[in-house]
């Protein structure tokens, strides 16, 4: 909140910060989630809640299919190497309901799977068709990848295909200062730069990244592959138990399971594999157990504190959470701890749990043809 | 306000910060100031509300002085070669009156002129005397110098002048991980660290370290000199100018000066001193003069904002606060603002001020004696 704030202040444009942008009259400016596009891959475009969107957005997908066809897929096809036709379907359909819901606010997050082969052709299919009906599509937003090519390129391709636009393209992508003079330097065409992370953390002292990431819509499991195993998602709704050694004041390992497996318990030995290294798993058999995720929010519903939090005063609150801080700084071992080459905390996952991930991974990795 | 509270709940044992611990009922901790104890220099104490508390600090006076050449002289002078008849006096008046006001939390913050050589010396009298009164004092403060070393003498002073004391040691200046890996390994007798800065800012951000000095006490200007120039503070009552040059929108100089001085006009020529070192000076014909010292507290009374300012909503002020940064921004140029050397941006006195700032500084610095 202040850091929105004092951003302002200091001369951004305006804030991502829906609360801050309430509370301090800044502007609010945005886009949907990765998450709001993979959410089309599985299951469809869900249900309007009314029918005048739905007809509307009948309209508008058709009107984008029309332009795909007929003005996107001819115009990219030589200049680019790109086909509009072979773009992500599942994007084009969250791209069009939600050009629908917000016709005045199209800025299309482009990079879920392939900024210049599919969130591009697909974004200009939809801009097109907004225009025909009159309103203006504002731009889109690049998240990842060579930030200084994909602008350019993209810049390239609105203007094949919509000579006169007005899209912005807007980049965010942990940038920092020193991205800033980088992308001078090299040449691009960003309009516009979201920081965040850079603004409001310093890189010398820890900060904790937090993002959202879709695991699971309805009943089917999905994941987010991505290049650097770390950041691929693990799919499925799942518990999380933190297990402890011999001493049960002492941590050894976190272990996740899928919410339809069994517990674990105290004194039953219980196999931990690594997420991703497959080699990397152990037995362990805990004296103690302790669920660890605690879910704030349910459909949308925000859970209440339990009767003595409610009833408790803001000093005593605070008291029990820095009580259970300090339990929990020393429940870790000082290897952990120590300010040089800190030993690594495990966080494992279930036998179950492991095969599901490594069987999502390879459905999701196409295999690529090598000639 | 929330670094406090998530210090606190991280493990800090208590906030000198008086408003959180209010707010979130974290234990209070602190002493006084250096310029509670440079106030002290020029005009002595001052008046008490009460004549009770005048009373009972006469009472803590005479036993002070008493313990002093009775105890803690003969006791310090032969193995630590300081004598306590010789510290500073005023330092005594000072931590008398802070230890009658507060005679359960008198803990004394040694370093304002010499931590072995004075202010060890007088906290020894006055907690003997406080003790004689049937108090327990706390202990020390020491915010300068070689921490490791100071804090072993003065624990070595403290078991020889009262064998059984329970006198904590308390360490502030600038705190951070690593100096504490250092003490660690050096040896010391700290029992409690202040960290602040280092605590709530990041040295990879600028940060605007605020700290208050005493600058004027009555009609008596006095000055605080430290081995760092630039850490030296400039004497007086002064009121603060910034002049502007051929282009009235960008930024010169700043110019104090004496508050009893005439206030320079636009078109009109005044000489601008370095504070520090005479051969930098030069002379300046503003095209437009801006006051920029604004008082916000006269006399223990906050002054209100301007009619304006006060029906404004939050979202105006913002907006106002913003505007006016952008242009104080614009107004410097760009050599100020640029990130790999950055021209230093000048900020002078009058003629008056230097002289001032020179005899007083003179005047404080005793010559040394070589032999």
């Amino acid at each position: 909140m202040s850091a929105s704030r004092y951003a302002y202040l200091g001369g951004f444009d305006g804030t991502s910060n829906v609360m801050a942008a309430y509370a301090y009259g800044i502007p609010c400016r945005g886009t949907h989630a990765h998450a709001f596009v993979q959410s089309f891959a599985e299951t469809g475009p869900p249900v309007d809640a009314t029918a005048a969107a739905h007809s509307e957005r009948s309209a508008l997908a058709s009107l984008a299919y029309h332009y795909r066809e007929n003005v996107v897929e001819p115009a990219l096809r030589q200049p680019f190497q790109v086909s509009a036709m072979a773009a992500n379907e599942s994007e084009l359909r969250a791209f069009i309901a939600y050009a629908a819901a917000f016709p005045r606010a199209f800025l299309a997050l482009v990079d879920t799977y392939d900024s210049l082969g599919s969130g591009i052709p697909n974004f200009l299919s939809v801009a097109l068709a907004l225009e025909h009906q009159g309103y203006k599509p504002l731009g889109i937003r690049i998240d990842s990848g060579d930030l200084a090519y994909i602008s350019t390129q993209a810049r390239r391709m609105f203007d094949v295909v919509n000579p006169g636009n007005k899209y912005i393209i807007f980049a965010s992508s942990e940038i920092h200062e020193d991205t800033l003079y980088a992308l001078k330097e090299q040449g691009h065409a960003i309009d516009a730069f979201g920081v965040g992370t850079h603004l409001v953390t310093c890189q010398k002292q820890p900060a904790l990244g937090c993002v959202f990431k879709l695991v699971q819509v309805g009943h089917v499991a999905c994941i987010k592959v991505s290049e650097d195993p770390s950041k691929t998602t693990i799919p499925g709704r799942k518990r999380v138990y933190r297990l402890y050694g011999r001493d049960p004041t002492v941590c050894m390992i976190d272990l996740m399971m899928l919410e339809t497996e069994p517990e674990p318990h105290p004194g039953e030995r219980i196999l931990c594999c690594h997420p991703y290294e497959e080699h990397k798993r152990c037995y362990m058999t805990p004296s103690r157990v302790e669920e660890i995720l605690q879910p704030l929010c349910v459909f949308g519903e925000v859970l209440a504190m339990d009767d003595a939090q409610v009833s408790a005063s803001d000093h005593e609150r605070l008291r029990v959470a820095r009580k259970r801080c300090l339990e929990q700084v020393r429940a870790l071992r000082y290897d952990y701890k120590r300010p040089l080459n800190p030993t690594p905390y495990k966080v494992s996952v279930s036998a179950a749990l492991f095969k599901l991930v490594h069987q999502l991974w390879l459905e999701e990795l196409a295999i690529r043809e090598l000639s």
